[in-house]
Order: C-alpha cells, then sequence, then structure tokens
C-alpha cells in the first residue's frame, strides 16, 4: 500500500492506494469519527462492494442509500433525497459520510458533507478509474444544473481518500478509458515524463495490469495533491489548469443532458479541442498535437464533438463557465505538452474555427 | 455610525451600525469585488429598499431576484430558482450577492453565495430587527428541510454586514416583537446586565426609540461576535448557547410548516420552555423565570405552544436537532439570568413535563 499526504494545513489527509484495501479494515476506522456511518454508492457499484465496506463497521450504527448509476444523477433533486435519507435515518452530526463508487458518488457524498448540518465528515471510497485518479482528491465537491456542469457545490475535503485497485477489475472498458484520459490530463498539463511514460505504457493500461495501474494512479494523485496544495480554492490560477480540456467538455456533458457521454470522454474531446486552439495560436507544435490525439486515440476516447452538436451550442454552455471573469471567457491551452497556461488571450475566431472543425459534417 | 469587527482570522469583517446607511454608497462599494452585483431580496422588502442600494451601483453590472416573503420560501426548491436566475444572467465568480431583506433572504443569499460555483462573496444588507441582531452575523447560512429547520446549509461568512436602522420604521409591529426576542436571548444566555436595561427599557424599544434600537442592535451584535470570534463553526458548545429556546422553537417552526410562526415568536416561545424546564431542575430561581416571562410577555411574545401541537410532536421533530451528538438530545439550559449551559444532563421525564405544561388544553 502507496499512503501520501494532500497537504492542506488542519485540512491535510491521507491518499491510500492499494489492492485490497477494502478487504481492510484499518484505513477506515481509523478517520472515522462519531458512532455512526452513512453510505452513499449507486446500483452498478453497492452489489459488487457494499457488503465488503460493510463487514468493517460493525462497532458503528450503519445506514446506507443507493442512487442510480450515472451523472444525470448528479442534481438538486437527488440532494434532497440524500437529506431525507439522512434525517429519517437520524443522522447527526457524529456521523461520517462514505461515497462507495465514482466521480459522482463522490461529488454527490462530498457535497451532502458539506451542507449536511451545516457541515459533517466524510471519506471517498473512489472505485472507478476516474475517481482514484482525479475526482476523489481535492475537495471539489457538487451537483450540475440543468443550465451548466458543476455549477453548484463547495470546496470541501475528506477525512482520507481509500482507492483499491481491485475495484478496477470490474470496470467495463468505457469506464477505464474514461479514467485515462483525466490521467492523460496530468502529463498533458504539468509533467511530460509522465506523458512520455504513458504513450510507451498505454497497452499495459488497456489490458488492466495492476502493477501499470498502479503507477499511473500514485502519479496522477502526486500531481494533483501538489496543484491542490498549492491553490485549494481555484484563486491564483494554478489549480484552473487541472481543468484543461474541461471546458469544452462540460459544454458537451450539459448538450447531451448528462446520458450519453461520460465525463471522461468529454474531456477527452475537449483536451484534443485545446490542442487544437493551441497550435492554430502557434503555441503548439502540431507533432505533438499528433502525438495527443494518437495517445487518446489508442486509449479509445472520441475525437469528435457529438453527432449534430453545433458551434453555437458549445459557445452557449461555455459563456457558463467557472473560469469567466467579468464575463470574459477563460481557456487552459497548451504551450507545450507538459506546459498548460489559463489564458483569454485568443481571439474568438480562432476559437470559432475549432469549434467549427470538430462539429463539422 | 458604529463599526466594529467580527474577528475570524482571514474571514474577519465589519458590522456598520447606524441610520441612513442606505442612503450611503461607501460602506456598500468598499466591499464589492469584481464588477457584478446580484441582489436577493423579497416582495415585502424590494418595493421599499431596492432602488435606494441600486443607486450606488451605477458602476456595477447589477441585476435582482424577487422572492416571496416568508419562512416558507426557506426551501431547496428557491435555492433552484435562485441558481437559475444566477445561470440566465451569466454570473461569474466576479459577481457579489447582496441580501436585501431579513434573515430569510439573508440565510438563502448566503447559502446561494457558499455553493454558487463553489463560493462567491456576498454582502449582508439586514432590514429587520431580527436579521440585524441576529442572522446577518456569523455565517450561518442554509434553507429548510419538510423534516428540520435548516437542515441544509453552510458556514459561510459575509464580506460585510450593514445594518441601517431607518429600515426598522417600516418593520409591523409582530416583526418588530420577534426581533426583540433575539436580543432579550443574548441578555439570558451571557449578559444579565443587558437583561436589566431591556427590563428597563423595552417600552422604548417598542415604541421604536431609535437610540434605544440603536444601543439594543449594538450590543446585541457585540454579544454575537464574541461568541463567534470564539467558535466560528460551533465545535467547543460555545456558539451552540446561541441557540437558547431554539431546539424547542424550531420544532414550533417545523411542525406549522414554516408559515404561521415567525421565528423570532417560537424562539420567544421556546426560551419560555427552557427556562421552565431549568426551573425543575432546580437550576433557576422561579423568581428569575417570572423575569423571563414578564419581559417576554410586555414585548408581545407568544408564552404557549401553537394550538394543537401535541408534545409527541414536540419531541419527534427535536430528535433531529443539530446538537444531538450520538442519538442524545442536549439542550441549552440556564443556571441563571445570564449564565446559559449546553447540557444533556436532564431527565426526559421532566422535558415531558414541560412539554405538557406548554401544549396542555
Amino acid at each position: 500500500m502507496i499512503t501520501f499526504e494532500v497537504e492542506l494545513g488542519e485540512r491535510s489527509y491521507p491518499i491510500y492506494i492499494g489492492a485490497g484495501l477494502l478487504a481492510q479494515s484499518r484505513c477506515l476506522e481509523d478517520h472515522l469519527h462519531g458512532s455512526s456511518v452513512f453510505i452513499l454508492s449507486n446500483d452498478k457499484v453497492a452489489p459488487l462492494y457494499l457488503d465488503a465496506v460493510k463487514q468493517h463497521l460493525g462497532a458503528y450504527r450503519c445506514k446506507h442509500l443507493v442512487l442510480p448509476d450515472g451523472e444525470s444523477c448528479k442534481s438538486l433533486e437527488t440532494m434532497h433525497r440524500v437529506y431525507s435519507a439522512l434525517l429519517e435515518n437520524r443522522c447527526d452530526r457524529d456521523t461520517t459520510l462514505l461515497a462507495l463508487g465514482g466521480g459522482v458518488i463522490g461529488d454527490i457524498t462530498g457535497f451532502a458533507a458539506a451542507t449536511y448540518m451545516r457541515g459533517v465528515p466524510f471519506i471517498q471510497v473512489p472505485t472507478t478509474l476516474l475517481a482514484q485518479v482525479d475526482s476523489s482528491v481535492g475537495g471539489k465537491t457538487g451537483v450540475n444544473h440543468p443550465l451548466g456542469k458543476n455549477m453548484i457545490g463547495a470546496f470541501y475535503q475528506p477525512q482520507c481518500v481509500i482507492a483499491d485497485l481491485d475495484t478496477l477489475n470490474t470496470l467495463d472498458d468505457r469506464e477505464l478509458s474514461a479514467g485515462i484520459a483525466e490521467i492523460i490530463k496530468y502529463g498533458l498539463i504539468r509533467d511530460a515524463g509522465f506523458f512520455d511514460w504513458l504513450e510507451q505504457n498505454i497497452d499495459r493500461l488497456l489490458s488492466r495490469d495492476p502493477q501499470a495501474l498502479g503507477q499511473a494512479v500514485h502519479r496522477s494523485c502526486k500531481n494533483k495533491a501538489v496543484v491542490v496544495a498549492e491553490d485549494e480554492l481555484e484563486k491564483s490560477g494554478t489549480r484552473a489548469l487541472l481543468n484543461y480540456g474541461h471546458t469544452f467538455g462540460h459544454a458537451i456533458e450539459t448538450c447531451t443532458g448528462y446520458a450519453d457521454w461520460l465525463h471522461g470522454e468529454a474531456v477527452a474531446c475537449g483536451m484534443l479541442m485545446a490542442a487544437r486552439l493551441s497550435v492554430r495560436l502557434g503555441w503548439l507544435d502540431e507533432a505533438d498535437r499528433l502525438r495527443i490525439e494518437r495517445l487518446l486515440g489508442k486509449a479509445r476516447l472520441p475525437a469528435r464533438a457529438p453527432e449534430g452538436m453545433r458551434p453555437e451550442q458549445f459557445l452557449e454552455r461555455m459563456a457558463v463557465d467557472k473560469k469567466t471573469r467579468a464575463g470574459r471567457l477563460h481557456l487552459v491551452l497548451l504551450r507545450g505538452i507538459g506546459q498548460a497556461v489559463l489564458t483569454a488571450d485568443f481571439p474568438a475566431s480562432k476559437l470559432k474555427d475549432v469549434l467549427q472543425e470538430f462539429c463539422g459534417a
């Protein structure tokens, strides 16, 4: 088991990465506050792992709620259901919430923890690759609004993150690829050496080589932890770099009603679009863009906007991006592989050209 | 104008108290971040003061949303409406939210600020006595759930509080009395000298003597600021003392569907119930309880539970109180006037006796 700390002063917490962690009780028990635990999971993950987790919680009053799987569940309506379940089960501030599932469950549980009775502790147990390498770390919690992705939420840090690599064996191939998209992101924004490693090891990741997956999760979490420690509340612009590809990606997810595309798929397409814009601005070599396209392609990730989505639909959704300042859209673009920048310094016409290209018939 | 600081480290902020503050622009402008302002108000307050506030905001992009008046509006459904308005108006993290109204508007606006795009700045402009002396100070924000009052929310501090005493002239008598209930609370929990002063000056407050109101608002805010600075997140038990009367009061509000009783009225009745329980435990002199009853009576505040409400209904609602720990109900009780304690050390039977007494036919 690998253990390391996300350094956030009094809000610091450890990330545990390893095989078979759900079969152990220590990680969990060390971080439970109070006498009661409430587990949130979904109908895909709960049948696989809920019992294994509950087995260690014999000493606690333990309740759970199982939600439908999928991003379309990440809504204010679901939050109402969660709050009702917590109140009906008489959960008080002595209750620790536990997120058992992917990014959606983690975001919902974290936001419930941030806002139930004005704050209770919570633990992340991510069971998808995407959640293990990205969404479970760093304290971004929240839900979607029909008009924008992740528009309602809070920064709220967990007590710990427990990433059991064994849970990746039950992922379907699309979910695996979606996670790889966020892994590739770290290489692109700040770790060129990792990008090289990924080019060499992509086949091992796709065939679920446990050692390769462990290395990729570890290095991704390390990258994320450093960025989050530097800019927890996304004030300086550093943390915004983690959003590479996401402004385009969120527009895709919002426009498709959070239904057809997985988050990682939308981000993959968005990363390609941002790379293309970077090339058009003369900031990125076409050769490097091709490397990115090739790696994402090998990972079986989409390279075109959803069928029928128009450039104006992108622009409309992108206008409410959280990185917008004083009405001005900011994007994360590349100055090279491993060198992302947050900028508003691009002509609208070049952005439109790129949108046209990815939406073109 | 009186100015003083709520001392919370990097989250510190000033409270301004005085007549005619809305007619000045300085207080407001000093605390506006970014280029855009979004005002939340209700249909009772907006016709009176919205224009006055907007007058100072010519240099900003300024939008507003007017909600229906009343506690029943403090719900997750309203939050959805607020988020939609913010997104439709393209508000980004450069927007400052402004709460123009009573406690309900303040709580909704604060929670919107805490959770819109994971946090934007906000300013409190309380226009009721209750909001000026209590709810606008200290960063408690949130909404109600059908199963419990203030169950969904966050601790989130404003940029400043601007309490214009002139706005108290347009309050109706019931609202004035409701505010006086929270003022009396400070005397009861930690400021016996203030309680004496209130006994001597209650008639001046009821006749809206500006000087007396100014003194009462100032001393109340001072008391609150000290408590909040000591225990911002309600961890040590100190801040919980501000909840004197509230556990009973919240049960009344929840049971009556947040419709008939004003918050301050429910709290007044709750404070009497807690005083009665304190007497039954031998902690408070009956003579002091009578002083409390007399002062609340003079302030035209209710001394009996709502018609038809039963003891079991109290117990059921009180079971989900935020002060409950490991399933055990905690109450704020009195060891004397000015000496509140948080305790679970009372027999359930004595609590039931008190409920019976206040519900009795």
